[in-house]
């Protein structure tokens, strides 16, 4: 089988060539679309229990997850956020005090980041047994003069590559961890973006791990056959307590990963910057290298893989249904 | 245990205040935002295999449905789609053909509708026989002169009820029918809302059921506590072989009821309009009733409750976790 990030990539890759509105689509973080002499950006994205988050993780912590997730998106495109909207299928024996915990969370999130819940949906699983599904959708508009956003598309040889704060750990072995609570850097890409001005080439946010993340912005380049980024190792801003293997594969950091002409400041609005590698010219090598001493490993296809059993080893269930796929 | 709709409808009107740009958030049909000069409109709605189709449903008809039941959002505001969104879940033993066919779906209304997708995000479920579930988030514009939308809010005394099309039978009993592939009546919507002009004072679509949309009508009124909509039994235009309780319970019409000040033309479009009864004064009556003989039904709570026992009887389950909400 197609592993499923790939197949779902390829689906969406093939549709027909979208109206006159819409001037980003499938493969950013966030669509974008004309609305009268303004845009409005606008995503998707779930949390499964069992896949993104344990069973039995507090649904507060669920649906906060499932907007800040949606909020790293937002910031992603320098965007700000405008408004979000949840569809919620409970599981069958869903309680009240289940369903406020799990918009209580949402709505945190939504009252931190001045994003508000303006329409959901919710249904109960027929089901028993089925987990909850939390999906959020999210509109932003742009942040930047002119309306501009940062999309995944710039990224050209010669860029420094860069990330915010620190990789690794977002999973603690105890269930709990970042990945459920993490601060989306909104504030910090709108001051990275006017900063750096059109030298800021092209920016995602790290949710699948590193290299994953860092092919999609080769992936996105222009000239994408003839584009490749090689990371250090040795400069990689690992979290305390975890070496390079985990910051390029944990995943879940909803750190900014970016290309840019210029060296970035070594930190915006408080947040640390740090330069990690190159995009470079793309030859035999892997389309995103991670240098390690005299080594160059493939790390394009090495990013978390969303599962049940986070923190731990990866379960079988792993191998053969991957992951997610955002566009 | 307070009934699922009621609860999360109770929860989201406890909302905190919104941002400045949110001219209409939760209780109508959809949100809308103010984006620079221009206007955007947002809803969410979600399919969910065991509680909104029979499991094992082509996954064709499950994502063309779950666009449709959006678009049919739109309709109630005499808007416009602009752009959609979907997160699709699929089940741990999800195929390739699978995924095609639920994508191909949500292509074909997206295509007959002009209304793109724009975004997706897909994950797997972990858990064995969890059911699909596929949320589709929709953005629209408003199509009417001046920006404006025909929300849920406008129903005063002495409007005329009317709805188009016919009602009941939407699902047939080998688990088909018109509820997985049915009409958003957009057009229809926009010229109603253009002859009528201010005269058109709510509109919904019909997807709970008669009693219980035409209660949100009154709910969302101005004077909610005094007014109430009262429906002549002879006069619904029942699908043909269904008798009125059909029609007033089985639900997922989505077709548009409305009221309004004036007698509305007997078809718009080339699809039929009835007036089936009024708005009158509350008082100690039902909210919504159903004059049957010299009997007056109350119905405000009667409509179809989804569940995975469509046009059959109504499991057990569907007693205590019964139905959706929408905001």
């Amino acid at each position: 089988m197609m592993r499923e990030r790939t197949f779902i990539e390829h689906l969406l890759a093939s549709q027909p060539p979208s109206e006159k509105a819409v001037e980003l689509d499938v493969g950013d973080d966030m669509a974008m679309l004309r609305v009268a002499e303004g845009r409005v950006l606008a995503a998707i994205d779930a949390v499964v229990e069992g896949r993104h988050v344990r069973p039995g993780t507090d649904p507060f912590a669920i649906g906060r997850k499932a907007l800040l997730r949606n909020l790293s998106d937002v910031a992603a495109m320098a965007a700000r956020p405008l408004a979000c909207l949840a569809s919620a299928t409970l599981p069958a024996d869903w309680s009240e005090t289940f369903a406020e915990r799990l918009l209580a969370g949402i709505r945190d999130a939504a009252a931190r980041y001045r994003c508000p819940l303006v329409g959901g949906d919710t249904s109960v699983h027929a089901q028993p047994d089925a987990p909850l599904t939390v999906s959020v959708a999210i509109l932003a508009v742009p942040a930047l003069a002119g309306g501009r956003v940062v999309g995944r598309r710039g990224a050209k040889v010669g860029d420094v590559v860069a990330v915010t704060g620190t990789l690794g750990g977002s999973l603690d072995p105890d269930g709990g961890g970042r990945h459920l609570d993490f601060e989306p850097r909104i504030e910090t890409a709108i001051e990275l973006a006017t900063r750096l001005g059109t030298d800021l080439h092209a920016m995602i946010d790290l949710s699948d791990g590193l290299g994953v993340d860092a092919r999609h912005l080769v992936e996105m380049a222009e000239m994408a056959e003839s584009v490749a980024i090689e990371i250090e190792a040795a400069r990689l801003p690992c979290t305390p307590g975890v070496d390079w293997r985990r910051a390029v594969a944990d995943g879940e950091d909803f750190e900014l990963l970016f290309t840019c002409a210029a060296v970035p400041p070594p930190s915006i609005a408080g947040v640390p910057v740090t330069s990690i590698g190159r995009v470079v010219e793309a030859n035999s090598g892997p389309t995103v290298g991670l240098r390690v001493g005299d080594d160059l490993l493939d790390i394009s296809t090495r990013g978390f893989e969303h599962g049940a059993g986070e923190g731990g080893d990866p379960p079988e269930s792993r191998s053969e249904t991957e992951s997610e796929s955002r566009a």
